[in-house]
């Protein structure tokens, strides 16, 4: 029996368990699941001969250790900060690691380490960094290789509803973590690269520079640019390339809504408000709004951001029930984000039958015999139910096929490492088709750019 | 002889000196000015019986611990962040310390010591911080005395040109340091009390959130909130205020225009330009706009921002010359802060004729005897060329009057502090007054919040 060591249980382990276990049998294997709390991943393995859950601290060095010293290869599903415990257990006791999260410089540094013990520690193979990764090296290495030159790569990913479950105007609901979705983009102004051009947009107008999107039978999105679009450009070989754009979808409208909360000032997430515990949501709006007692809360915020009372935005604010007198907030010295957090939570956490949906888009230009061309390619994946969501299926599948792989001695490359080299990305991505994840591609003509973004 | 060692001698050593030289013969004093540059000082000192320079290098330990040795009085006029060692000196050596710098924590930390030795160091003893304590402190301490209850407080002060020197559109030019001015308000959102309700503006908000002001002669002025307006809430004795607001002055229009700035992201100065160098002002201003080859840099920074054709915020921006491409921006590696403040420079530098002009305006409100009433204060002081500025004057009187004080044994209660006792203000505003810096003060209706701001 191989033994594969699963730490951490959170919301995309769904689907890295089913696949696993139901190749546990054909493939000989034994998967230990730890985490503090084991309770919801009894249910997802019943009792399953080829799995047990075991009740780890990973702060227990003790324990952590021996967890790890009994195991073949090790995932990964903690939160980003805490992978490197396990890392240098994996290092001490010379055992492969898989994880879903960014290489930290943490990580990195045991590089030199993880290759003089021959390991594979393969990280940013989940969904976003992982299939975004290997579908974009797929068609980058293929233009190249039949002698083009790619002048042009922009990629973009999105965690949204399911068309199904899509029923409030903002078309959006929490999918993943909302701390990550109300403190998006902040830090710094975002920098691109658009036609040879350096570009840079500041926080406060991220959310009014975006750019269209159109995916057959799922209609229009607008993505929002990541604050750093240059990250992967040495990496993905795009040293000499002239347009570098990397963003997040959103249903288009969501940003320009979104706009208001960023320039009210109620994103920030650097200082906290003296008396946030007895505020309403009224107040909490009123906050960022000019003293006059002669206005309502309403009109001060029309005026102030120059909405006119037919703008769907205003109906935007209204379904949140931010003018609420009555809602207190409750929360003691809270950030403006964290208290937008929680209004926000009231209307866009997911119901019992709601589905989820992940969309990628990744657009390619490249010259080649003095032509230019462009491939767009695109691949949307919807949630079954809650617990087998989309996000848990992209997330967890390429988690679960690398771990197979490594233990398979099909990736055998050491190192610290992303999936970017075909061995790792072309059996996966092939595997992943099976599961309905796939991309389809379509050549369109090379714009450089769109006349029609913003 | 009673001999002061002035330590710095920048652009506001003008008055100081003049006043201490003025005193010299009188009040039996020697002034020694060191400085790593004496050129200048030299000019204003001519041959002075009782002055002399000499070449101090404050990082030359022997040198700096000679000469305050040698003092019995010693003003540091360096830049707020080096006045830490002159301090530790000035206590080794048992010396009182004067400074027109806020108290930083490191000379706080001093106090004690300071106490124990029966010294006097007096700090924020210019014009803001200095005339402001003292001419605030002088109406509330009398308010109070009257039994009123202080019940809102708002202070500004700005650095502005003299009205005959105001020959821009931006009717602005730099009479202190560019940098602060560029970088102003930045750092967190900035947070006042208003009518009893904490409020808060985020920094791409300030510049639009402004109060009107208006001075008898000098017309309209329009104000920008200070980051933090309850700094001295305790220190004035306004814990109970409900109103407390602080601010910065400008000509009515400066604010709308300098928000086009700050909403394009050109006041950042936490990343640097890739090819700053190489850029021209054009492409600088381009750098924040939408690549669009087949439209003007002008016509995407109207639509951008929405500007109409005949706005006159247009004709600022032209008045800049921002949009030249062939003015090359020279600097290499700099951040879009330094990038805006050379830009700016060139236009907004004094002119070898121009004056300069601090305006100061408080308005106090109060209750007393079941009524409220309202004391609004301004000052202006114009300056008479390029050396005796109003900010050399404001900034230079109130330190050369606190240090003879502290000679004289005027002012004596030891301790780290600023002039905020009937002791320390009386006595110098009463002079200052001698000098043409005096309060007009005006009794209005309490508003409580005027309904005319935005």
């Amino acid at each position: 029996m191989r033994k594969i060591l699963v730490i951490g249980s959170g919301k995309s382990t769904s689907y890295l368990l089913k696949y696993l276990l139901d190749k546990s049998v054909s493939e000989n294997l034994f998967i230990t699941i730890g985490d503090l709390n084991i309770d919801a991943v009894k249910k997802l393995i019943g009792n399953h001969q080829n799995a047990e859950t075991i009740l780890l601290d990973i702060f227990n060095e003790t324990l952590r250790k021996n967890a790890i010293k009994n195991a073949d290869i090790v995932i990964s599903m903690l939160p980003a900060s805490l992978h490197i415990e396990v890392a240098k257990d994996c290092v001490l006791f010379g055992k492969n690691m898989v994880t879903a999260s960014y290489i930290s410089p943490e990580i990195q540094v045991l590089d030199a380490d993880v290759k003089a013990k021959g390991l594979v520690f393969m990280n940013e193979i989940g969904v976003d960094p992982g299939i975004d990764h290997m579908s974009a090296m797929q068609v980058l290495d293929r233009i190249r290789d039949e002698g083009g030159n790619v002048v042009l790569f922009e990629s973009f990913t999105g965690g949204l509803i399911s068309p199904e479950s899509d029923n409030n105007l903002w078309n959006y609901k929490f999918t993943w973590n909302p701390r990550n979705v109300v403190i998006a983009g902040q830090g710094g102004a975002a920098k691109f690269l658009q036609e040879g051009t350096y570009k840079y947009i500041p926080y406060h107008r991220l959310f009014r520079r975006t750019e269209f999107l159109d995916i057959d039978n799922f209609g229009h999105f607008e993505v929002y640019a990541n604050r750093d679009s240059l990250k992967y450009q040495s990496v993905y070989g795009l040293d000499r390339v002239k347009t570098l754009f990397r963003g997040t979808i959103r249903r288009v409208g969501f940003c320009r809504a979104w706009n208001i909360f960023v320039t009210l000032g109620m994103t920030d997430d650097s200082y906290t408000l003296d008396d946030s515990e007895n505020m309403s949501y009224r107040d909490f709006v009123n906050a960022f709004l000019p003293y006059s007692p002669s206005d309502s809360v309403e009109l001060k915020l029309r005026h102030q951001l120059k909405i006119d009372q037919d703008d769907i935005v205003w109906e935007k604010l209204v379904e949140l029930d931010i003018f609420n007198a009555k809602k207190p907030i409750g929360l003691k010295r809270a950030t403006p984000a964290q208290i937008l957090q929680k209004i926000l939570m009231d209307s866009w956490t997911l119901g019992q039958n709601d589905k989820d949906m992940i969309v990628m888009y990744h657009k390619f230009g490249y010259e080649k015999d003095g032509k230019t061309y462009q491939i767009d390619a695109n691949m949307v994946v919807l949630g079954d139910d809650q617990t087998y969501t989309a996000m848990a299926k992209t997330v967890g599948l390429p988690v679960a096929m690398a771990t197979l792989a490594i233990l398979n001695g099909k990736i055998i490359t050491p190192g610290v490492q992303m999936p970017i080299t075909k061995e790792v990305y072309n059996p996966i991505l092939k595997e992943l088709e099976t599961f309905g994840i796939q991309f389809k591609e379509k050549h369109v003509s090379y714009l450089g750019y769109n006349s029609l973004n913003s």
